[in-house]
């Protein structure tokens, strides 16, 4: 995933997408592996994307294709893939029909949010129009959440989906330092689960969840046993 | 900065550290530039950690520094920097003091969390004890916010610090479409602000917050005084 946008960084806007994105990949079956927030920089944007695109089955971007000067992600994923920037021929229509139907002027900057790489498919916006767009292994989407959100309710159906990956959470009742040695044989003896330790701050002392996941039921099932066994003999 | 876990890539733990280092640096006049999530995976840790300390003046870490088989973020700072990972004697000495006062075992677990690669200098942790470091431009803290935080606040006052990024914000009224021709003009004739323009729905309709962002007091007022009057001329 790649967060484009300078308020991000500066703290003034608190990414909601994150989080969003994620939960929603790990619903799907599609393991979320790194996120990336750049500023409104080309340069930067340009080498992410390339990066991410080589690196990665799939690119989500998130940010920075509103009809403002500080809107560059769609120059920048065009750069990245050595395309030219067009008018997408049907998003100028879906921008012409919405602005006609508000009495709105569709003028140079409205029309900047039809600008797509030469060859891109674009993704339906049901909150405010302007679409976001697909080329490659990259999905450009808009980086206010309810947006973002509709964008990736409407292209969810053509991602290639995996086997969910199931999880079980289980409070430990003590401080990390009190499990881990156990927690690293257990570990060994279930390579197919992926055993997680996450401190926190119950209020008054310091305890942990242990959060066990894998794709695979039974080894899961036989994990938990073996953690919740564990637990009780103290 | 650096965000190391699987739990924020799941989406199972929504990340609070990134907006608050963003606040907390824009405060100290330093700009954050990128920020990056990776997993438990030590070969991503260490690729992410060589480019962000190649690449910037500071790095930040957050995450996997506690005493579990999945906390490896000293070990990738170690071979991210061909260091050596050592037990710190002065990390030993703080968790075998607070082990005792708690009547804890000081176990090998619990010493895994005084591994700092070989010269590293530590950051107090005033909450729970076992220290972050610093290695080179490297300051690696823990992924628990409160934590996290007070270690930002140890280091705090032996960072370089800039000169603060002064900002305005101002309620356009309108949608994006309606202003980004003007404010692209805006934009050239203040170079030294940068302006920002930031969509959202305010219950009703899609408006505006334009933000303008410079290190120069008079050069924001002027920038500011320029959009107030655009933006009352319609």
């Amino acid at each position: 995933m790649l967060v484009i946008g300078d308020e991000i960084l500066s703290g003034r806007t608190k990414d909601k997408n994150i989080g969003y994105l994620a939960d929603y990949l790990c619903d799907l079956g599609i393991d979320l592996e790194e996120v990336r927030i750049v500023g409104d920089h080309k340069a930067r944007i340009v080498a992410a994307l390339k990066e991410l695109s080589r690196s990665y089955d799939l690119v989500f971007t998130c940010g920075g294709i509103g009809p403002t000067h500080d809107d560059i992600t769609a120059d920048a994923v065009a750069s990245a893939f050595g395309l030219k920037l067009v008018h997408h021929p049907q998003a100028v229509e879906i921008l012409r029909e919405r602005c006609a139907r508000r009495g709105w002027e569709l003028n140079e900057a409205r029309l900047r949010m039809a600008r797509t790489p030469e060859g891109a498919r674009l993704i339906a916006n049901s909150v405010s129009g302007a679409p976001g767009f697909i080329i490659s292994n990259v999905y450009v989407m808009a980086g206010v959440p309810a947006i973002m959100q509709a964008m990736l309710d409407a292209l969810a159906p053509e991602l290639p989906t995996g086997v969910k990956m199931l999880s079980a959470t289980v409070e430990a009742g003590r401080g990390e330092g009190d499990i881990a040695d156990w927690l690293t044989a257990l570990q060994e003896t279930h390579p197919q689960v992926r055993i997680g330790s996450y401190p926190y701050h119950d209020g008054k002392r310091f305890t942990t969840r242990i959060v066990l996941r894998s794709r695979m039921p039974e080894a899961l099932e036989r994990a938990l046993s073996d953690v919740e066994s564990r637990l009780q003999t103290g």
